[in-house]
């Protein structure tokens, strides 16, 4: 949700000036315009453009565009041949921060306010690290960044991801994320980066990402779901994050498939995330590629491996079965599969897709299952995109 | 939602007075405050609490309740004691049909524009009866009952219960609801009544419901699960009806809780609905109570039969474990059993209670699961409610 300051009476005549102008900067802020995008690339509009897009006269967006050219918000370029010229947000208008932690991994990013990722940079962190470990090692990595990247300004805003449930800024499940558990997330990486953060579960950010930038760009409603160690979903419903009423829906991951399956981490047996994670397949196929990476044993089933074919399969069918709970629950009309998982491409989605068809209703067994367009970096796009959705820019009257 | 005709431009006075009086109507409508209802009986109102309700001026709206009483939409009548006069919608204001259809029953009611049932009937109809009879039925029950009923005046709108997955009007699953298979049931329905109907799936009807007059009420989120011959839910999200992409979200019935689980009419294998339906508990007993009805059943349970006892376990226990899912990825406040099989009450909901936390995650576990309020009669009352909402009230200056 987009937050506009309006200060002055509802229906005079300085609101609406202010309502046109945010309106403006909505549109360049989300990128590109809801609906067919042909015409527009990158974040640069041309004013007829904007003046589509906004519904405004040009003569409005004309103005509009001048008085954001002189609060420094906007900046213009002069186009070639039969284009006019190009409009965009300044990168005076502010940077955001990102900030994606997994159970073995740190990823920082810097953005600017349309979400476009500007540099970015990952590290791997120990498996069960204590939280403050993890922030200090993505705070100086931060530092570092904006340190090199010139002229970058101060970052407004920090999106913060989590690989657990996450409610009221405070990790819920000493099992699903040991270090974190109980800690105040907020609070304590306010404390380290000294500006805003807002947290978020990390499969909430790969949701937003890949319906802002992604796959599910269009879709009213849409579940993305993150396979990697762990396997969780975020669910979009009316183009925004859906939280539930305690901010720890779309838990995909501890759906029981099977009562009398192997037990999960979270204390219940025959979970989801017991057959589909990443490292479920690499154990299944221990015996065969020992010491094996994932994309070992991807290469091992694209060249023949029928073996490594056959677990990415039984993953992908228990996947299915997960997505048919999802989609007779809540019918979205995409369902997007991220996370190191997604790598496996059609070996993985074929038999997903099988699944779903075996288990779901019929009025909804042929929802698209698609892979992630932005892959792993996914929750970090979707932690920028955050930062700057939530940063609120106040145009001062030059 | 509450549809607002506004013609006037915005920030005239004559909308802020139009916008005024429809926010009075609103809360004469809703037949009490949102929030603590203490002071507030019935769809009564004072002065005062209306003042207090809509944050409105005591003058605007003793003017706006002069405005409303001349248009003749509210009626007032004196006090007794130190409680001033009571408000309320006039009868005259409109009154709406609601029609329930069951695999064996249809039940139809009128009420009034706050969704309270004036009068009610319900007949029993042949399991697989074809819509067109169906129809005809509820048709001459609807006639007969409003000529009875005076002075009635003419039914504003209609709203419509199928026990289907519903789209676009049109039930999307010849396996669920033969007879009414790819019937646009609104165009049927409003050839058969002649008046503007609106078409739900019932379990959605029940969920709004309980969410304006049962126990979700006041709870943002809610999931209502109805249990009889089928089983299914309807979703509430902020406060309104939740449909997904295609309006089939809350198929909960079909979730499958075991593959290899007794075959389903849905065509798929171990649903919900073949452990936790009135007809699976019933067939569970079928050798120690041939022919019982599921009260002759409960009635057992209640004086000692162990064996019904444990059947009403069994189900609730797979009930459980189908909220579970419901729970992990949607994350509601409040889960509310419905449905002929909410009669069981704790017979039922104490192992539905231990299969959820059985199978959920820990920080969702101890959702309250709870017995309907409005029972057997929450989609005839989900019925009328959504006619209510649909009807738009229009002020005729006086």
């Amino acid at each position: 949700m987009r937050h506009h300051r309006t200060d002055a009476a509802p229906g005079s005549t300085s609101t609406l000036r202010t309502a046109n102008q945010q309106r403006v900067l909505d549109v360049l802020r989300s990128g590109s315009a809801p609906g067919p995008t042909a015409d527009l690339t990158g974040g640069d509009f041309t004013q007829a453009e904007l003046a589509r897009v906004t519904g405004l006269a040009p003569a409005t967006v004309s103005n509009i565009v001048r008085e954001l050219v002189a609060s420094g918000l906007v900046e213009t370029e002069a186009g070639s041949g039969r284009r006019g010229s190009a409009i965009r947000l300044a990168r005076a208008a502010g940077i955001v921060g990102g900030v994606d932690f997994g159970h073995s991994h740190v990823a920082v990013a810097i953005g600017d306010l349309t979400g476009r990722l500007l540099a970015e940079e990952r590290q791997p962190l120990e498996q069960g690290h204590a939280h403050i470990e993890a922030l200090r090692l993505a705070s100086s990595m931060l530092d570092a960044m904006t340190s090199k990247f010139d002229p970058a300004g101060p970052i407004r805003h920090i999106g913060l991801g989590l690989p657990a449930p996450v409610t009221n800024d405070v990790v819920r499940s000493s099992a699903i994320f040991p270090g974190w558990d109980g800690v105040n997330t907020r609070a304590a990486a306010e404390e380290h980066f000294g500006i805003p953060v807002h947290v978020e579960n990390d499969a909430n950010l790969g949701a937003l990402a890949e319906h802002r930038q992604g796959v599910a760009r269009g879709h009213d409603s849409s579940v993305f779901v993150k396979i990697s160690s762990g396997v969780g979903a975020g669910i979009i419903i009316h183009n925004e994050l859906f939280h539930g009423s305690g901010g720890t829906a779309g838990e995909i991951g501890h759906l029981t498939l099977d009562d009398a399956g192997p037990l999960c981490r979270c204390g219940s047996r025959g979970c989801l995330e017991a057959y589909a994670s990443t490292g479920t397949v690499l154990a299944m196929m221990a015996g065969q590629l020992p010491d094996a990476t994932l994309d070992d044993l991807l290469d091992a089933a694209r060249t023949g491996n029928v073996s490594a074919q056959r677990a990415l399969e039984d993953a992908g069918l228990h996947l299915g079965k997960g997505i048919a709970s999802v989609v007779n629950l809540i019918n979205p009309s995409v369902v997007v599969i991220g996370g190191d998982m997604a790598r496996a491409g059609d070996l993985l989605l074929e038999s997903a897709r099988i699944g779903l068809r075996r288990h779901a209703l019929d009025s909804v067994a042929l929802t698209p299952i698609l892979a992630s367009e932005l892959g792993e970096r996914a929750s970090l796009v979707g932690a920028v995109l955050l930062a700057a959705e939530r940063t609120v820019l106040v145009v001062e009257h030059a």
